[in-house]
């Protein structure tokens, strides 16, 4: 039975990237030995990282301006603290729109003194805060574009003079922006690039080397740069699978064509969600994520029934986290309208049974 | 045409691990989804963690002796300061033996005062010291048990008053040693558990939390172990093909089992480089190790025919490392005996033929 995954990271990857994949563990390159044993300074490995590298810039149309990608290890929870050990010197600023900018700012704390410019923490973590002001003496600005656990994503992003650093793991390579507003980008793989294990780290080389500390060499996004992501051995199947689905990207039109994808998969959630009395939205409507659609059921609806139908309709993963409650549907560039338009129909066929 | 994989590292797996691991990135537990593409909370991932770190702590006979097993991301790189971030509060030693040491020793100096105790770079690292000085007022001694870049190996460890820590990347569960001396042992899995992207830390929890600085969440051991190395989405595929390598090995009939296998190939390698007038050995004869054998072609030897005969053996990956020269055959767990002995009919013939 077709499954329709809506899982929240790790999360679907193109049919063609899971299949491709799955052969070059068999037999890469038609070099007759696997990619998991061969040496990540082979020609044909070099070339996938070079490959995978020069795609993230591409796709951010950051190609010749100054930034450098990495595909580093330790996930965004690693970026939190290397992003304060690299910029914090003395006071750096930070948004707090959910649990994972609460952690990075909390690991900021450890290197400087860190004003925390605005949070919505009073009503969950349901709206990204507006207005707030940001204090012009700072090492840098910290957000969160995407908050998979609540549902919500930042629209607009805040002028700062200052360099603005944001972790975009959940919603990177899902809409356009203007990418080079931004100094420092980090994103773990597992949502729109690839498996867990590996993290593309996008950062504008002018900002680094100005903090007085000692840096150790992993934590060092210098080190990286001037050994092309290859410092050490890097997560090679993670890296070679996220270059597989960067490519697939391409071949599908880039940025913009996903964007209009995921613009009409969350218009379909959202409208129904809207339209159906069982159902009612966690996050503020202008705020909502177009990656992560979080929803309840109303007071005294049947969540038995609702279970069982989509159980039943091959649709997994998509309970909502325990931060929230409720549900919480994925969808990420690779799951198929089709996926979304599966939910909508098992949504409506419950309240007609209910 | 088979091909004989000497690769130092990433590096030949077992044949039946390769396969499975490809099965579960298109299939994973009859799931209908793929491996990649599940959540790592998943009752089937967290049972994949389970048993990996449950079967390397079966290996090394550290079960229930105050020991825990995680896996983490990073590599060995990144224990190089994570050892010295929640060990060293005052001062540590460090016996550097090659490459890998010097670069752990210097990690170490950014958090405290760090002994060397000895050295062999004076030979180019061809021996393993011996008879050195420990100070007894240390936090801990450090030490790699293999050198893959010069093909030493330690056979003996100093007894030390004080936490024994250990690099054992290239020759964990290779051999057997009473791992109970040690109190944190660590490894990147890229050489006999499983593909890049993920580092078996193994921790005597009593010797944690003794330093006053504040760790970074993820470079805290502690944080790791509560969270039964879940802190944060880990290197699924990486760790999958880790669980699968260690059952292979119990299958096989463990630790003890897989060393008398690998000490027949050290034996039979090491026996043609001290009898084909060709060629010589780099390591002193004491401390070779059993996992890298490293030579090189006397002076006047015709280079060219040699390589040409290796590779029309379907031999790869024993080119040196640029800082020895020469010839590395690295024999892992996974390489077969069969392997070693085309390379040595090689060298015969290589002899034959000059």
């Amino acid at each position: 039975m077709k499954k329709h995954n809506f899982s929240a990271g790790p999360c679907i990857l193109p049919q063609e990237v899971i299949k491709k994949s799955a052969e070059a563990v068999l037999n890469f390159n038609n070099s007759n030995l696997s990619l998991i044993e061969i040496s990540h300074r082979s020609k044909d490995f070099v070339a996938v990282m070079d490959n995978a590298c020069a795609l993230a810039l591409e796709h951010l149309n950051l190609q010749n301006k100054g930034y450098k990608a990495l595909f580093l290890q330790g996930g965004a929870s690693t970026q939190f603290l290397m992003a304060a050990y690299n910029l914090l010197e003395k006071k750096a600023a930070y948004l707090n729109t959910g649990t994972w900018s609460s952690k990075a700012l909390k690991e900021a704390k450890l290197f400087g003194e860190v004003i925390e410019v605005a949070s919505s923490k009073d009503k969950n973590f349901n709206y990204i805060p507006k207005n707030f002001n940001i204090p012009s003496d700072i090492d840098y600005f910290h957000c969160t574009s995407n908050n998979t656990i609540f549902g919500t994503q930042i629209n607009s992003f805040p002028e700062v003079n200052a360099p603005l650093v944001c972790d975009m793991s959940s919603d990177i390579f899902s809409r356009e922006l203007d990418f080079s507003k931004f100094d420092l980008i980090y994103a773990g793989a597992q949502k729109n690039m690839g498996p867990a294990g590996t993290t593309l780290v996008v950062v504008k080389e002018e900002i680094l080397g100005k903090v007085s500390r000692n840096i150790p060499s992993m934590l060092d996004y210098k080190i990286h740069i001037n050994s092309e992501s290859m410092f050490n051995t890097p997560s090679v199947f993670a890296v070679y699978v996220s270059m597989l689905t960067l490519d697939w990207l391409k071949n599908l039109g880039g940025i913009s064509a996903i964007e209009k994808i995921n613009n009409k998969k969350a218009d379909t959630i959202y409208t129904e969600i809207d339209r159906n009395p069982l159902f009612k939205g966690f996050a503020q409507k202008e705020d909502r994520s177009k990656m992560n659609a979080t929803f309840t059921l109303v007071e005294g609806a049947n969540q038995e029934l609702f279970d069982g139908l989509w159980k039943a309709a091959g649709i997994s993963g998509i309970n909502g986290h325990r931060s929230v409650g409720g549900y919480r549907a994925s969808m990420y560039n690779a799951l198929p309208l089709e996926s979304v338009q599966v939910l909508v129909e098992v949504m409506k066929e419950f309240e007609r049974k209910s």
